[in-house]
């Protein structure tokens, strides 16, 4: 079998040297230089020659150094004669770019998928794209692991009487109702209303929540604006209290002030997929590196990455999605 | 300028022609022969040298027969030298397929756009896509025309008081809100619960609904049985009476049977995006191919598509998303 | 060594089946679901990663639908990782549409070709293509088996005194040359008249057939049509009865009524390279399985597949075409 | 409409010269350079920014030289942002090696369609490839000429009694038979036999050919050994005399010699796809350059080709092959 | 003709507005807005069909921004189907990575050209790239200008008398040759000595150089680090005063501080093929803008462009290079 | 692991010979038929089903040629399932043809890469690039090795006191430079003057050489012109003798006899990269097809190539350039 060589691009390399540590792999060293006309360099320090290469990046800020730096990681795999190659993008921030929503806007999703084909990468392995779609984006095989069953395992242990869990959109609340499957509650989410030409409200709030205790959950939280204003609404309507779950936290901005001392917020989880901020204690973060250690373990030796969240253990992953779900009429 | 040059598979040669009369162009003929082991083979009977060729066809049943006739199509198109070809797919049903929500499946929606590039299509014309990240499919330029605003119309001179916009699916409601925005009026969603592992039935409702008139929205409708269910559903919590509404109406199976005499029912409305069924003189058809004539001129004289929808007559057309609904945040 | 994962398409599981049985490997499952949109879904059901995946699916009626089925399953696999996949076309139709001989038609075989390369296939497994250069219409490699030899066995047992090889057209007659060079036998040759534009009729036999036993050899048979037709002039020309060889037995239409009763015919042999028809004793079936497993199992142990074929046995295959056999001057 | 440019590579810049005269447009000129070390290198000297560039360049011997001058000036006009880049290749010599007849052999029927693609083509336009398959190779479109009704012009003036069309190949006996119904007259051909590894000789001839005048018609004639002995078993079987045709006119080696004093031979003609050999005051030369002009003139134009051999005049070209000759059964 | 539209990134509107104003069209709007998670979106504000779209964009700091707006505005442009994209990158920075000098380094130079034209561009529009070989990087045409010609007619004016031009490096000195030809001066170069692993040292000078004034030539000048190690050489060599010249001028870091003060300097020239430096009143840039507009000009109309470069002004432009300059033997 | 097979074409089997004697394996054989159009046909004559196969051919004249084989055995072992395919490609001639230095000219040195790509080669091993730009022209991984080691071995056991490192042009003196550091001497180079449109000479010698010796390194020498020109120019300038080194010794013309007899050379040496002229028992030839045979051992064991270049042994290799050597500023 071939060997398995992991390296690490600026990004988060924490993460790097956690998955390398359950893997019992050394994480081979980069060296990333910058021309002084700012340019980027890349220079893999381990033997990559028929090797099978895992290049771990989650698309974090500053995200354009963050996805040169992995595109450049990748070709000079691809030219050191690497025989497969996988991009770790444990967070794909383009995914957000995801439609077309105005006039001639660019589709950086897709397109930052295909630069990542043309760089060299044979596969993705990603977790918690924005939307499932986003996964047909890409040319190469896309391994897309869930955070869900983490997230629901921090809460099932607790007292989850008189709870909702809600989604801050509810034209893209799918996740949401996964979520609320997994931990056995209702669901609900925020509607949104345009006030003006670039300002988008919530107005009201579909399910009921009144006198209830909220579970929101997103896919990733950068500024918090967007959370803080279902907070607020969340209040209006009357909720008592809300723990907020996130797989991809960023906490940019000032996010970490408005969010910390919210009187709503009962407590804030997230995961690793991101560095987390640096002065937060009461943040709660679970790890995911086991899952993508276990999975470069699977894909390497040629196991079955989605038995991973094949229904077999419902307490670490959401059900398998039927296949007919919502098909047709 | 390029001469127009428009061709229809048999998949709906009635929309084809309605969309040429309103060209004020021929509708050029094309000879579809079938081999006696059963293959197809497609003849343009008309001069594509230098030309912009314009085909017609959506994914309708039997959808495998049409999907290979346009592929052919295309591909004769390409091969005689045709200087632009656009497959123009009313209905592409394929966008059904846009996610890997179990191991190892196929993911038809990307797989069939790129059949089409490869067949040599060099841009596409569609509209409502079942999910609109189902654009970054393709790798050739979409133009995404919506029926939304046709179907509001519909709705606007009526008696819309106490009035809810349902979906049928609360994971997916995006184009419910849209819709519920050009109407003035809240929404709602039903919420689907796995029974086991093969059936997932409706089990609630998300968002006030009792004592109101629901106008149902979905994309597609084929066999039914979804929006039969959610009209049980919606009964049960108390909605008088429904008008359900979609851009394409299939109504293939026993849909017709199940829709037509159904108590709830106040009305159905559609589109001439697929041929009608036969034998349904109640059902309301409202016709799209001004939409399509319009965009097709518009392509062909190099005007802006998106100026049709881009916020010019809301009641022809969804407001435009803000860039950032929902980013970040 | 990578293991062997062997899939079946809807189109001829038993000769999937068979191939396995040699193999000695189970057939693994895989379901084909149909969308209520009529749009087709594959998922294999057997771990494909880092495998050598082979995929076995005739081109047979109703064809666009296996096609699809093939291409599905081929995106499947990709998508799945497969080290290797095999598209094992044992018939593969579109052969038939291998050149433009009319203004704007589309050139089916080579369209077919480059789709399957799309979905995702690293190589192509065949039997006797309707023309050699048909080989050169894939861009990925193919290996071509005959079952020409199996078809000689099959008479060589047999009293074949005063007989003569007839190939039903003049324009297209390697195959019963080479066929006729295997038993030592003359060659003779419908020749065609074009009657009106879409009546071509065989008006003549080019070589010597008076008094003769004809064995016609064809590589496929759908409707019998054309050789019916040359049945009749073979009578007209004084032939006295006549043998039907061919290696893919469609008997598709009224096939079976037209050339189970018919007076020249003294037998009828073909392969089961597609599925034989179900009411029809006397029709006999040589199986080309064991030359399927046989290949499959050398180009998995990366052994050679052409010294299956390469004079090692000339009982069981043509002898290698020189290399300059008609070339230049 | 955008200017035409005409370039010729150094294989037959005559032809080039006359296909511009009909056209009245100036052949532009190319600088084609050997560096000291043998490699090429072409320059191109009249602009080619927005043009409709056409390059002549049968592929005649030296082949090598001939394809490597096409490619590059190929790339020469792609990276001075030719508009459209048609090859045109009068006679694509490649088109022999268009099956594998024998283990690990190249496909160079194929490759070098490929290599045409790669350096940059976005058409080609030729004339009576070697088989009509060879069309399938390419992945750009392809407008395939014939001389067939140029060659058949010819003899339609004489005295065609008792003449029989001989194709020396039974098993690639189409234009043969095409030419055969052109000129009303019966059609046989050689029948190979295989006398050792490297020796094929034909050893009967199919058809009735004692005490009738020849017509033999081959698509390339270079060292003229096959027709020779062809000529030889002519003789043999009782023909009189022969006249022999071709369109590619190689008369590469002693095939002068061999042919010029031939007691068989009545006379010989060709064409002008690749010059004719010097000393043969005989050799009777039908231009095709009118038919090359026209075709880039349509293509021009946006204008069909197609209809250049459309049945509109029986007298210059072969009729029109029904779409479905030879299909199934 | 298609119209001309001209939109700007965010790394030089000055010189897009400049080129605007040349060529008489107006420069059109770019919104490019940053997601919540530092992902950037790019929208084009003027209808993009079927135009002949220009896209200006040198990478210069923060480079990586600049080049993911540059990809983003390319694939904009192409989902909006543009007719023709053109990147116009004034400055290619990734140029400097051209070789692979190190173990498994990435070649940023190819990797970036392989970037743009994933994204969608079809041509290139760039400047005095790093080496001329940087030119077969791309699989587009690119018209690469020069400002040799421009920063020559600066000196042309002045005293050249005991004048010297020198290159920083022995190893590349191609445009320092070339500069000192149109001036009609001797050339020197630097040679560098490598002290240690991570040291490089300009340790002598080639050449003549005593008692001379030396006008060095750069291509770019980023920190200025190499030219102030090389003007002490210099002065150590004896040489008396020194002018500046360069491309592309971006003086990063400290450059400004270093250069402005230092004693050797008489004069620094540069074009603005990069925004210059703010504080730097004696800094003399020469506009390369008209270079760029006729270039436009000419690609739009069909123009020849080289003609630009051509020996047609030697006042202007280097003389053209020889072909067989340097080849062979 | 998988088995190595070595193949050679017709430019230089007795180099492949000796790759095979030190790797140990046979050298497989090849057939390369001519048809009587002079097309080429290559023919593999052992298994490469799944083995990692190896094609040996510099590119020496009849340089189309030997092209063409090389591209018809890649097309060969593709077609026969080749698990992987290593163009070894000793002498890379068309690296000469590396920039675009006149209008309207092909780039064959990125052509000839790209043909080799779709020829389907997955990798290329080659020596000594005309300039190392020339490595970033493949899309596929290049291994570049370098003969400066060999030939600095050559002359370190010799006196070397008073010479000089001699490069034949200023503007491409990288290889001279890194060459003069390997033998701790100084550099010096002709610089050319254009005399008229098409005639470059050397006029002056840029650095001290006068009373030296010389030695003239070169990357190639073919008819050896430009060295005979340099050889009078430094005996104008003082030197007293020249040894001259070269990695490809083409010496085609009229080499052998202006070089043998030339008063200024003591010594002519080179490598064994192209075949050695026949006649000139004087001409040193140093072998290469041990650092071959390394590298391919080391290819196919997945061993590090660089590091027989890296450092480890200065008398073998040039020291590693620095990553920042030149960059910037």
């Amino acid at each position: 079998m071939r060997e398995i060589v992991v390296f690490s691009g600026s990004a988060h390399p924490a993460l790097a040297a956690q998955i390398c540590d359950q893997l019992g792999v050394p994480l081979s060293q980069t060296e990333i230089k910058r021309f002084s006309n700012d340019c980027l360099q890349a220079q893999l320090l381990a033997n990559c020659r028929q090797r099978d290469v895992y290049i771990v990046q989650p698309l974090v800020p500053p995200t354009q150094e963050h996805l040169m730096e992995l595109l450049l990681m990748i070709d000079a795999a691809r030219g050191a004669s690497a025989a497969q190659i996988t991009a770790v993008i444990p967070h794909y921030a383009y995914a957000r770019s995801d439609k077309k929503d105005a006039s001639r806007i660019s589709l950086g999703g897709r397109l930052v998928a295909d630069l990542i084909s043309t760089a060299g990468a044979h596969r993705v392995l990603t977790m918690n794209l924005h939307a499932p779609q986003v996964h047909g984006f890409f040319s190469v095989p896309v391994d897309h692991l869930t955070a869900l069953g983490v997230l629901a395992d921090h809460f099932r242990g607790t007292d989850l009487s008189n709870s909702v869990v809600v989604s801050p959109d509810l034209g893209n609340a799918k996740e949401a109702t996964q979520f609320s499957r997994l931990l056995g509650l209702p669901v609900a989410a925020g509607s949104k209303q345009r006030k003006s030409d670039d300002k988008v409200v919530i107005d009201s709030i579909v399910g009921d929540v009144r006198g209830k205790r909220a579970i929101v959950l997103d896919d990733e939280i950068a500024t918090g604006g967007s959370i803080v204003e279902l907070l607020d609404r969340l209040a209006d309507f009357g909720v008592t209290e809300a723990a907020v779950a996130c797989t991809h936290g960023l906490f940019s901005g000032n996010a970490v002030e408005r969010l910390r001392g919210h009187p709503m917020v009962s407590q804030i989880v997230t995961t690793d997929t991101v560095p987390a901020p640096g002065r937060w204690p009461e943040l709660q973060v679970r790890t995911v590196s086991g899952l993508f250690a276990e999975a470069i373990k699977r894909i390497h030796a040629g196991e079955s990455v989605s038995i991973l969240f094949d229904g077999v253990d419902p307490t670490h992953a959401p059900p398998q999605g039927s296949l007919f779900d919502r098909v047709g009429g």
